[in-house]
Order: structure tokens, then C-alpha cells, then sequence
């Protein structure tokens, strides 16, 4: 039986949800969120599908007892709106508001049996995963965020559109921070057989260009809908999916790292257990660098968090 | 190859198209609406999910003659802001905007080679499927709306929670218009191996009750997340699926009905050439006579959008 | 976390794995076959199919052990080639085999601490469910056959192809016992609307023939193909699906009835815990009494059995 | 509409077609065999399915005609009895047989309007793809093999074995002939973020270990199970769907290369017209000298074929 909760019913959270349902992918839900009448009217919008649907399932709502069993918890708390009008285009505006809800949401968490992995999308979600790992005491291991998972996909979906392959036939990853600092791993990426950066040189193409396409992609989403949500979404289901099937793959995720005492996106082998083991990077020293630095401006988030 | 066109990117048409490529429905998508920074914003999220999907598909952008090769495609235009604030709680409140609208996708339909089926969500549906079929001049039985398989499906959920079984597991119809003259044909619901009537004699329970459970779910839905998506969706999904796979099944859409000269919601079999034949009806004369009100009452409100 | 045992990979359990692992429906399989060479190989040639696979799982084999914490578990042990040159063309043929079986099996079970629901395939399916029941000492609502499953979706498939509609929009059940004694419950079926005998009786349809036709149709797959695996593997999968998500779903399984002291199939609601609820029948007499027949045929094929 | 044919049902292509149907792949299939018992049978066996499946489909059996509007047929023609006392353990064994019968379907293909992609399982599949091209006279691109899409899959089985990861968190391919003289070109092959060469060395792994791992694996299925199956049908299957979609997927499969003027297996770029470009290969002296050898044994091999 598979069981998955997903605290926080907003445009991530209940598209999430609904992917989810739709495809069969769960047989319990709990969804929670501090809006009783929201997380109600997306849990029977759900229920208006079922006969319409090719799978079944139940949902409760608001049942902090029900994670008892869960494989997967999904944080997608979030407050959207404080995004809007943000002239520094930084996930960390919605710090304050998340801190809050990240700690009450700990308190209840301590109180249930819950062994399986907690799955962080609420951003800015190097910081918050740390937040939560440090709130609930759970095993640094079983405390994931999605990070860098989405501007990887966005990286590959740019160096796919550029060489007219599918985004699923482009290796490497984003890295670092799931913000502003976060970079294409350029020596990490490869596509048609080959290091992207040696066949970009050869076709005159300017990586600058498809590293700012993919970032500029989560802005014209954001701009275009007032949210992003899809994109997210795949990300946090497919991280997911890894966890129940204990599948040992390989995907950029935040996760603790010892050497930067922070929570930051680079490669590792995700199973039932969480993080089963890192993938170790041969960056460039510039792109050392970058990490370097992504790892340090999460970390001094984390210390305004914390205080 | 299975090609679906969405007219309408709202938060029903892009909960469509979210569930399709998710579970990889189609080959390829045709996303039309007239905010063009929304359309591409609602694309794009769905590309940068792709590297993570388990399915690729292709899909292109406000791209009429896209939709000459299409099996199907799905008009969900809608303006869920004038819902808000509307006293009568009437799905009509939507039709002057809606009218305007589908005559210019009509105009612009049949510029193309089309020739799949049209599936009408659009609110009201009923007149706006008729007024879909007038203006494009479609065979009638290639132009179906969802109807009140959208309000089957809330019957069934009442249904099965009261009597505690699987939504799937409750047979029987809603009827009429997809508005407030529907009605559950009571006469036509089994659960458990009997008529619904009969079982709920025994049980001392109130049809009424269950009636006024699955009315009030999709108004506790819109107030609650202010607008419903995912019911609709999953109806507009399965009629979708089986147009494609022509799959000759029975359900309550709104069809053409040559008794009543309107479109109206029976039971009727779908496959690939839209409705393929009549389900005939076995009413009390009292779900007669509100099937009849329900048809006058379409009848009348297609004649003022005529007009 | 969702997992299943599968015991016996011949044709049956093999083609269920299959169709399981394709689909993503479960995270652990346990394949249990006395013949090490075949089991092995069909989990190697699943293994080998991971790569070009959406979903990811773990295989183990031979381990009862491994069965502790599994959902759900499936007897598909058989020996086919008994069937072969069996001119009574009557499923007890195997009985002998499949008892030794079904003893070993059972006495191997009680070692571990599997909880949940067994799915009984091995044929006689009624019989041995029952053997299965009293040498497992399980409650008898977690010992579930396919029963008459199989049967009714033959009926399904029949009426469907004479009517010219999809089977899933054919309702009602073959009853009685997974063998010769079985039959159509004519007064439950319906299909357009109607129940088939008024129908058919308009048509000048004789629902022998698709009685008939439904019959003959396991014997048509056996002849041309040596053995039957699709059919029942689908049946048995829709059975696991209803279990895991605790769908509450109606279908005609063969369970336990106190009535008849004997397992039989006639509808139930099917959930998490097995058979949730009985779904009353209301038969014509002449019906009633081919149950009776076919539930004294179960009662005599098990006291042979068991002696 | 997706339609596929499927020309061969034995072990293999009734895997193929089962695996379709259960995940609801296709609209439309074409089951074609000369054993008119055993495809009617395999066909009714899933017809029994329908009621219990999420899909409808429709299938027709031994209709060349139905291919006409086909997007992919497929053809799994074999006759897998040649090989069970096959002293060379040669795929090569079944070749005459193959070849008589690939005559006669391609002079039946021709006589269809068939337009769209074929591919080709038929062992020895590389030879037999050329002699397809040839006989049917269709652009080479758009006849593949599925060659060592299938010994791919098994190395990155055994790789993800070896190192604790998911086959799909391997990268890099097998190459050249989907038989004996194939190879693992490890120098494109990648887990764990490095080359698996460095890692094998680090770790003190014999890659030699792997590759008997990976194709000692098909004869350990064959011995089993007395054919293979679920591997190479997922092998089609996931070749079946870059097309349909368009994907532009890289996957090593056999095709018409220029250069040694024979079907070989090396990475290509594959979409809705077949193989939409080549992948280059960097390849060691080394690999490249095994490749030339493996394209010389096919070349030879055709000779023989076409003579």
C-alpha cells in the first residue's frame, strides 16, 4: 500500500496531487493545509474524478495521524502572492512566512510515527529542507528537497530545444542552490554523444545563451501564469517514485552535504531509504567555484532562519 | 499518432492538458487561448516537466492549422471571473463572453481541415455545443459536451459514500441540463445489486439528501478553491479516450437530440465518430417531465444566444 | 510501499508480472517457483527489460520470507499440461497436482507473517481457495479466488461484440462455480439501458448463443494457443488494484459463503482487508438453483480434496 | 489514433501486444500471423481482458489492410523451436526460415499503403532488417532493428547490479550486431558520475565480469524459460513509443549505416519518421576494430540471405 502526504494544497501542492491520482500512483492520500475550505474543495474536486477515473484511492484531509504510515511526506507550503511584486526575482521572499509554517508544521510532524522521506519543495528549499531536518531531528538522509531537480529539467529541455533532441537525451545537471546562485554544470552536461561544450564550440553556439533560456524559463512561467507549477511538480513526483520503488537512481537533489555543512543540489542516489549515496563531481574549478559560493549563500540564509 | 487540440488554457484547459501528458495521452498538443503569454507559460511549464517524465509528446502553440490532423479537441474556454460575485449561482452568467468567444474559434475551426470529434466544456455547455455545431456546421454527432458526466460522476461519489462502496461501483445517470434544471434519474441507479430507491427505503435514507450532496460538491469546490478543475477534467478525459480508441462506451454526455431539437445530457454510446447511437431512456413520467423542463430550459437560453 | 507476491511463474503468473512491472503498479514483486531455472529467468528477462522501462522495482526470489510485509499474494501455480489431452475439458483435472502444491505452499505461508490478501488463480480456483483458507487458518475474508471474474468478463466481451458496445458497458455476472457449472445470470446483465434478456428478446437474439460464445471462448484461446494467461492475468490485476487502493469495489469473486458453507463466486465489495461486503443477489429461480447446483459441485470436488 | 501491427505472435509479439493493451498504448492493432488458431486465440485472450482493463482498444486479425493507416507494425515474426538444440548458440540458426517468411510479408506489405515506421525484432535482426528495406523497397530510415537496444538493457543491468544503481542511472550502450559479435563499448559508458572504466579499476572490478554478466544473462533466460521475451518486447515497446511520440530519443539500434553499407547497431536519434540522425561515436581503436568486425559478420551474413 502506498501511502503520501502533501502538506500545503496550493497550486504545486493539489497539481501534484492531481498527477498523482490521476495515473494511480498512490492509494492513500492525506492532504493538509491551514485553509480547511481549500484543502477541502481540492479533495472533493478529486472525488468528482474518481468515477470518471481509471484507478481508486482515498484521501483524508488535515490528518496529521494518517502520516503515521506514509511513505512520502511533500511539503509544498507556499505564499505565492509575496512572489508577486518581488523586484529581486529571489525565491528567499517568502522566508519569513515559510519559516513560520515550516515550524509548526515540525511541531505536528514530531507528533506522528512517520519513517519514510520528507520531500521539500516549499522554497526557498535548500534552507527550508535544513529548517525542517533541524526541527523534526530526522536523519539527514530522509529530509530531500527537489532543488536543482527543476532547473535541471529546464536545462535539459533548453540544450534539447537547441539540438532538437528530447530533454531526456541530455545528460548532466544544474547545480547548487534551488536560486539565484544555482548554475549550469557545463562539464557535467553531454548531448548527440558528446561533452555539450565541445559541440556547442563546434555549431558557434553560446552556452551563456541556453543556460540563460533555461533560467529565464521559470520567470516567463511565473510571469505567464503568476505561478509554476508543472514543472515542479514532475519533479517532486519523480523524486518520489524513486523513493517507493527504492529505485538507487541518480538525480540532482538538495540534500545535507558534510563538507559544506548545507543543504545543496548536487548529484545522488535516491532509494526508499532517501539519500543511499552521493555521486561524486569532477567540476571545473570555476565550477567548483560556483558551488562554493551557492553553498555559502544558502548557508547564510539558513543562519537568518535559524536566529 | 494521437493529436489533441485545447482551446481555452484556464485552469481547466491546463488541468487537461497536465493529466494528458503526465499519463502520455497523445503524441501531440495543440494549445490555443487568446492570452498568449498565459498559452506559453502554460507550455513551457509542461516542457520543463518533460526530462522528468516517464512520456514525451510535442506540442505547439496558438497554431490553428495545427489542428487539421487532430483526433479531438477539447473547448475549455471559459472566464471563471464572472462566476465570482453571481448571485444565482447560474452557469449562464458566463454566456455572453462565452458566446463571443466560440464564434470566433468557430470561424477560425473551420479554416481548418479538422474533421475529429468536438468535445464542449465550455459553460453552458449544452447551448454552447449547439451553438458550436451552428456555426461550424460539424455533423451534430461530432460536436458533444461533457454534459452532466461531470455530474454523474458527483452523483456516484455521493452515492458510494453513503452506501460506502467505490464511486465506480454505482451505475445509473444524472440527466439534463449541466445546470441547475439537472436532475439524478433515480429510477436509473443501482448500488450494491439493486435500485438505489428500493435500498434507500430500507435504509431509511433520503434521496434528496444524497441529491443535494452531489449538487452542493461543485458549488463547496468553487467556493473553496475558487473555480473546479479536476472533476471536470477527468470527464472531459475519459470522453476524450474513448473518441480515441473508439471505444464504443456508454455515458450521460450532451448531444444533439432530435426529439427536443436541443442539446441535452442522456446516456449515449461514444466511439471515434463522436455519438454512435442512442441509449434509450426508461423514465418515471416525473424524470420525464424534468427531463423536458431541462430541455426547454437550454432550448430558450440557445435562442437568446442565437439572437 | 506497494508489494506482491506471485506464486507459480508459468504462463499466468509470468504474464501478470508482466503486465505489473510495465505498468509501475508495485515497488517489490516475490516470485516463488519450485522450478529455480524458470523463476530466475523470468526475473532476469523482467531485469532485462528495466532499462527501456518508465518504472522502477525490485524482484526477489524464492523468498517467503521477503512475503512478511507483502499486500498482496497470488497462487498462480498450475500445471498446464495436464490440461492437455483432458477430454472432460473439466479445470479438476489438475487437482491432484495443485493440492500437493497448494499444501506445500500453505505450510510455507503460515512461516511468515504475511497479513494480507491471497489471490487464488490455481485451478479448480474455488476448491483450492478453500483448501488454501482451512491450511493457512486465514480469515476467510482474506482468501479470495477470481472466481467467476474471468467468466463474467467473457460474458462481458460477448454481449458487448453482439451489441456492438464496449465491454465495460456491459453490467451483471456469470456465477457460480470457475468451471462447467458456471452461468450467465441472465437477470442481472444489462446492456443499452436494458436488461439483455428484454433486449435480446427484441432483437430475436438467443442468449444461448452468446452464452454460448462466452463459454466457448476460454476453450477457442486454450486451443489456439495452448493455455489462457491474458484473461486471468487482467482479472487478477483488477482484483490486486481494488485491494491495494481499498477501492470498495463491486465485482463477482469467489469467496467464502456461509449459506453454502463452500466458496462460490457471486458479487462482493472489494477492499483492503478482502471481502468487505456481500452484494445481495435477487436471481430468478431457476437461477437459484444452478447456484445451488454449482456450489454442491465446489462442496463435493473440496471434500475429495480434503480427504 | 495510434495504430500498430504486430507481425508474429508468438512468445514475443503476444508479450508486446499484452504489454500494449494493459497500458492503454494503442487505439488500434493489427495482429498478423499464419497460424490463423493461434493469433485468433492470443487476440480473444485479450478481448477477455477488456472488462477488467483500464482501456478499450480494437483488434483486428490477419487484416493487411488495416495496415494502411498504421504508425509502427512490428514485426516479431521467429520460430524459436530452431534454436532449442542449437549447438552454436547462434541467432543466425533461424535465418532461413526468417528469410522465407520475411519475403512473404513484405510482398504483402508493399501491397499496402502502409506509411509509417517498421520494426524489425526477426532474428538475425540486423540482416533481416536489410533484407525488409530491401524487399519492401521503404526508405532505410524508416525500417529499424531493434538490436542491441535489448544487449544495452542487459549491460546496464548488469552495471547497475555491480555498482548498486538502477539500470536507468547507466548510461552508454552496446554495440554493433545484435549477436555474437557484439560488444559493450565501454568507453561510453557511465555510472556514478564517471567513466565505468575508471571506477571499475578504482574498485578493482573486472569489466570482462560484467559483459559475460550482461550476455551470458540471455542464455540464462533462454535456458529458463526456453525463449526470451519480456526483455526484447520492452526493448520494442520503448522504440515504438520515440516514434509515435516524435521523441528525437537516442537509443542504440540497428540502422542502415553508409558507411559499412549494412544495418548496425549504434546510437541514433529516433522520431516519428524513424532514424532521425546519427549519433557519432568517439570510440577506442580498439571498439572500433570490434565494430568493423561486427558489421563484416552482418554484411556476410546478408550475402548470404539475398543469394
Amino acid at each position: 500500500m502506498r501511502k503520501i502526504g502533501i502538506i500545503g494544497m496550493g497550486h504545486v501542492g493539489s497539481a501534484i496531487a492531481h498527477a498523482m491520482v490521476q495515473e494511480g500512483l498512490a492509494d492513500q492520500y492525506v492532504f493538509i493545509d491551514e485553509n480547511e475550505e481549500k484543502v477541502q474543495a481540492e479533495a472533493l474536486d478529486l472525488e468528482d474524478a474518481k468515477a470518471n477515473q481509471a484507478n481508486d484511492y482515498q484521501i483524508t484531509v488535515n490528518d496529521y495521524a494518517g502520516l503515521d504510515d506514509a511513505d512520502v511526506v511533500i511539503s509544498s507550503i507556499g505564499n505565492i502572492q509575496l512572489q508577486h511584486n518581488n523586484p529581486s526575482k529571489d525565491r528567499f521572499i517568502e522566508l519569513p512566512y515559510n519559516v513560520e509554517q515550516v515550524r509548526k508544521v515540525s511541531a505536528k510532524l514530531k507528533q506522528t510515527a512517520f519513517a519514510g522521506v520528507l520531500v521539500v519543495i516549499t522554497n526557498p528549499c535548500d534552507a527550508i529542507a535544513a529548517l525542517y531536518q533541524k526541527e523534526t531531528g530526522y536523519d539527514q538522509k530522509r529530509v530531500i528537497a527537489t532543488g536543482t531537480l527543476l532547473d535541471t529539467a529546464r536545462m535539459r529541455r533548453a540544450v534539447g530545444s537547441f539540438f532538437n533532441v528530447s530533454p531526456k537525451s541530455v545528460s548532466g545537471y544544474n547545480l547548487g542552490e534551488h536560486g539565484n546562485t544555482q548554475f549550469s554544470a557545463w562539464s557535467t552536461v553531454s548531448v548527440l554523444g558528446q561533452p555539450v561544450q565541445k559541440l556547442a564550440e563546434e555549431r558557434h553556439l553560446d552556452l551563456a545563451d541556453i543556460e540563460k533560456d533555461s533560467i529565464v524559463g521559470g520567470y516567463t512561467v511565473f510571469m505567464g501564469k503568476g505561478f509554476t507549477s508543472y514543472g515542479i511538480a514532475s519533479a517532486a513526483i519523480v523524486l518520489t517514485k524513486a523513493i517507493l520503488s527504492d529505485a538507487h537512481q541518480e538525480m540532482a537533489v538538495s540534500h545535507y552535504q558534510e563538507k559544506s555543512g548545507t543543504y545543496l543540489s548536487t548529484p545522488a542516489i535516491v532509494g526508499r531509504k532517501g539519500i543511499i549515496e552521493e555521486v561524486p563531481l569532477f567540476l571545473t574549478s570555476e565550477e567548483e567555484e560556483k558551488l562554493a559560493a551557492s553553498a555559502s549563500s544558502i548557508s547564510g540564509k539558513f543562519a537568518e532562519v535559524v536566529d
